[in-house]
């Protein structure tokens, strides 16, 4: 099965997305998600004026070696736009594999583990009795997982409360919005959030938080500690992890569950953190880490130290990137819970999808390839708006990590 | 796809074969190798008294859910008996999705790497001469890469030198051969073996070595550092290795290649070795480490730490196995070298195989699943034949590893 | 002391076990455990078809001579069934040691080294209610330890609640049971069960509890640290420990005691555990670890670090075995603990035992051997059942570790 | 002084090359080097698309406050594209503001700490002849240091040799050459190339060579051990370091002098290299790791462990990067040595240039900024035109590090 034709196609019903197109043949089309939000236009340039040309008249089916090309052979590696990119060709041929043998891509990646895929929903509120009602309905949906973030006395801003409610969308067009984030309001605030909730919603329900790397690894060793009774399902992010060894001390002081590596990009940024046990769940995704071929290649790793997969899964990536996402986690053994953001209405009518929620889980339809089809028409009618994520910055103007 | 009928087929044309047939409703039949030599009807009896009734009923495409029932519900887990039963049903099921899907199973492994398996032959002497003359006839053949193994001053009963030419046994009938080892004689001989094999083949033809787990820590460091200048392409098993941290010893003090591996059965044999770097070639191979579903985590680890695959392939492992092993040997990135000692015609005639040798390279077919099927009937006219490997002693008497 | 014969009986006895005798030309007969839950057959061929034949004609008294020519002979190394024959063969050359020379075994092991083998019992409930009660029957017969298992909220299949009470099986025949597991009512209810526990049976009795390698290191040191109020004189296989470094984060965060170790069958797989400090408690067992001569090195090496023995007891392996690790524990000097679960009647009626409690102690006889008598007639009369362990899954049907 | 406009200019006089200009109220321009070889028009349109809006209006002297925005701000952190975006930014702005003050670039990094920059040049050769000659071209020039790669037995495609003579262009248009590598000819070759360095060339001259992230740890082990006779300057890249614990082998087996880092892009890809002492010249440029201002972090991180600068310096950055990193070499405390290419004759219509070279130094002038000057309207005669770096295989096609 040669390669005849690729091609991004962005587009934003909604919010902005970049979708790779890669044409056999076979008359057979695969789909790739290469989204990087905020940061779009970088990676379709990236495979339309130097990835895309190079896949004419290749066999679709050597994922491995093409894989392998793009990495080794751009010779600087790693990083956000290169590993988007390699992912949106990786995630395309498997999507065209499974076409190819009429099957399910989770076929492909060893059959079916389990009967669904278990999600979390994001309750956020601008205060804590919002988050709490946010929570409540959630629950009501058939939730078995929430992940709760407020309003807090003295942080009006906290990351994730946004302007919607099962929608939220926090990257802004024209230019960032300044958000101003202070630890110790933080620190006070978020034990109290958990107290009511436990109080509020019982301990049937998964509890999830998220620092977002906020914290130094000592803020959040004490934020850990303090969590301890409310038994989160994880705390995420709660240190930048460029420095995996930053971990070790937050490690050091709970057993608080740590979810870390929405923004990895390979398993090079993971390696340590897994084989020193430093964290639990494992949250890089198919289309930031080069794709379903190098996922697993994490997921294999974090299976040996007893860490789980839970792939980043908020609507700043495709349908296709979810539907990777939950071939992925269908099939992997060792998943943990999958991040579930309901893409905006406008998305669906570009994006039509075979997956479905039911019992708190997502499952994939047995279509072949991903079960995600994309049509190029309606897709015309969202042109691309240039959008930024949020800056935070300290009550004195400090940039933070947002 | 759902199982049928699954039973284990033993019998020994030229020597003695455990393999695994699988029946499914879709009229397709699945092999996999279960043979570990000199204890073969001890795998047959796991899989027939214990698993296989389990798998009757199940959807043959459930590979990884299989996988860890076999694995984690045996209770009793690793372990060669365990994870060679483990690994035929594994095998047997992705020849089955192979064939379900009408694909070679290289091409559900991530699709062809490379344009073939590069091999290495067995060039065995009972003496020095006898050892080169043998690596001569490699080289003609078009081989690249030759082991030498010869008998030494004062080492009569060297490893690896048997009674054929192509064709190496190892294991009699009835009662173990019993060899002797000394460690002196050997240490001296084998930097003379090579020496004469460098002024002899010259430096074009990659040469191996096989230590066969005989010596200490210490002692494989001196062999080591004395086969520097001869620049073996690796020295096999210096060490036991059910310590890992044994081989740190070793690593300190030489740069000779180091392969080990053949003996292990699980990723938990061999990660620390692989974490801390101390092998080039990792030689588990398909049948004894629980077939393509495991080596691949192990091959996943290695890739990270610029460890190589390298199969253990010698004809204690049917056509079966070899056949998975070049199927992922071919789409493996991290591919190393592959050993291959002829089979005997008589398997051959049980056995029929797709993959044929070329430029010094083992070849497989496209066609679907392995390319390897197994005739009952002719298997029939060869029944199962008690046999042993060596066991070896010190010149006291001391049993020491064979 | 020739041996003349050698084979294996396998009865079902209220349960399924495999024994093997021994005879040898002084008239004697050795007996050993070659049981192996759920794999029996595997171990009884590996024993019948490959190693007995290797035993005639030999000196049974040459002990260390067989065990590592069995280790090492079969090239292939360790794992249940290996190790489980090969314990079987040394714990029959120990019985008939002891029987050629008029002792018992612990006298050859080092004499006694106490007047008798401390045990705990299994108290199982349903519910909370159920255990302790069952608890309290064990205090009331002498037992100065328990161990207690329930039902719990949200968790009504828990491991180690069976169908009898004193009494427990969990091997089902044709087809394993599949329970469901979930760590979150897991570790939310066993703080409870433990605090009720102490509130109705006060601090004299030693309790423990065994989360049979179901959790993971951090879920296992939430676990620990949440149980220190209630004093357990241990915490059994908190996590699997195939990577024995796993261990290092519960040991980390919690001084609650740590046993592990029923399913390891040699020294390596013990021995980072041990040298790193990770454990308190040694659970390995005379059958599954290559019998006396192996353990005693497991015994050896946990004694420099302060780690204490205490044998898998279960009514999984016969009296054969149990006989054997009350004779080691009478003897050894780093004794911890015998765990004692009463075998069926059934059992009783083929296997002749020596051994009695009293004090909430097991004592061994002073007749000749490990004491256990074996009546093959009546074996006989009850044949071989194929039966399973369970398989436990998650709620969403992934596999776990049961 | 607002930044009123910024933009990207691409163009290709001998080759390609991003360049990144600012401008400002104050009527000053300030560049930046944004070229990624091969993977240009992504990082321009990163620039264009997502980051120059972002300046407009700025205040171009907070260059800290700049850097952080973009680093934090972008969410997605680290890899080549990013970190060359920011790293243009960051130049433009040190050149505006030593354009603002009226002073050259290195006196706001601190002042002059030598008197100029020593380099070292690249003598390749088809041959060794070849190479040695070149060599001879350098020395004659007053060259102090040389690089020597060259074709040798079995290796006629080595890294580094090509078209021209001083000028040396990897890149090809239209598609990737692919060639061809194998270790075993490339280890018995290197150190017969300086041994003839040596013999013809003799000890006043620093000879060095690169091996291009090609080698395995224990193989580039073996080459550091065997080079050492001839006392290099350094070994470049000997293997690819995302994982940087790789280089713990190279390191321990010699005493060659290891440099690594090129294709590094942030401290985290280097700090445990550095902190353990794993090499000494880390190579990382300017352009490619965030500007001098993230440059300066690395560096003084490097003089705490003995570890010198050594910029990246060949003709795929243009001249914009090559005066900024002189600046920073000529202020930098732990300068080791400065790769110096010429560039082609059309680049230097296009970069006006302030540095020379005299006495095997480049020597930067005193004029304000970076005293690089680009010329806009020659630029519009080299359009772009795609090119590739190459990408390696192995005689059997395996994918291979370039």
């Amino acid at each position: 099965m040669r390669i005849t034709d690729a091609r991004t196609l962005v587009c934003s019903p909604g919010r902005n997305f970049v979708t790779l197109l890669i044409e056999t043949d076979r008359g057979l089309r695969g789909y790739g998600d290469a989204t990087l939000n905020g940061r779009e236009l970088a990676v379709a340039s990236y495979l339309d004026d130097h990835v895309l040309p190079l896949l004419i008249g290749r066999d679709a089916t050597e994922i491995e070696d093409i894989w392998h090309s793009l990495y080794k052979g751009a010779y600087w590696r790693r990083g956000p736009v290169t590993m988007t990119a390699i992912g949106a060709v990786d995630v395309a041929l498997w999507d065209l594999k499974g076409k190819l043998l009429d099957t399910p891509v989770y076929n492909l990646l060893g059959g079916r583990a389990r009967r669904g895929v278990t999600v979390y929903g994001h309750a956020n509120g601008s205060t804590i009795d919002g988050a709490i009602a946010a929570a409540r309905g959630y629950i009501d949906m058939g939730y078995r997982a929430v992940r709760l973030q407020s309003g807090l006395p003295g942080l009006e801003q906290p990351y994730g409360v946004g302007r919607g409610d099962l929608y939220y969308e926090p990257a802004a067009p024209d230019h960032p919005i300044e958000e101003t984030f202070e630890p110790g309001p933080y620190l006070r605030g978020v034990p109290q959030l958990f107290e009511r909730a436990r109080a509020e919603l019982g301990w049937e329900v998964e509890l999830l938080h998220d620092a977002h790397h906020r914290l130094t690894p000592r803020e959040a060793a004490q934020l850990g500690k303090a969590l301890e009774p409310y038994q989160l399902f994880w705390l995420e992010d709660p240190v930048p992890a460029e420095a995996q060894e930053s971990l070790r001390l937050v490690r050091h002081h709970t057993v608080t569950p740590i979810a870390i590596g929405e923004v990895f990009n390979t398993i090079q940024d993971a390696h340590q953190l897994i084989g020193e046990q430093l964290l639990d769940y494992i949250r890089t995704t198919v289309a930031h880490a080069g794709g379903l071929t190098h996922l697993q290649r994490i997921a294999h790793l974090a299976e040996l130290y007893h860490v789980r997969t839970a792939c980043h899964g908020p609507t700043d990536l495709s349908p296709v990137n979810l539907g990777a996402a939950l071939h992925f986690q269908t099939a992997v053994h060792n998943f943990g819970l999958q991040e579930y953001m309901r893409h905006p209405e406008e998305a669906h009518e570009v994006f039509r999808v075979g997956y479905w929620l039911e019992e708190g889980m997502l499952h994939v339809s047995d279509s072949p390839g991903l079960g995600v089809e994309v049509d190029e028409e309606r897709a015309a009618d969202f042109p691309y708006q240039r959008a930024y994520l949020p800056v935070a910055r300290r009550w004195d103007g400090t940039v933070h990590s947002w």
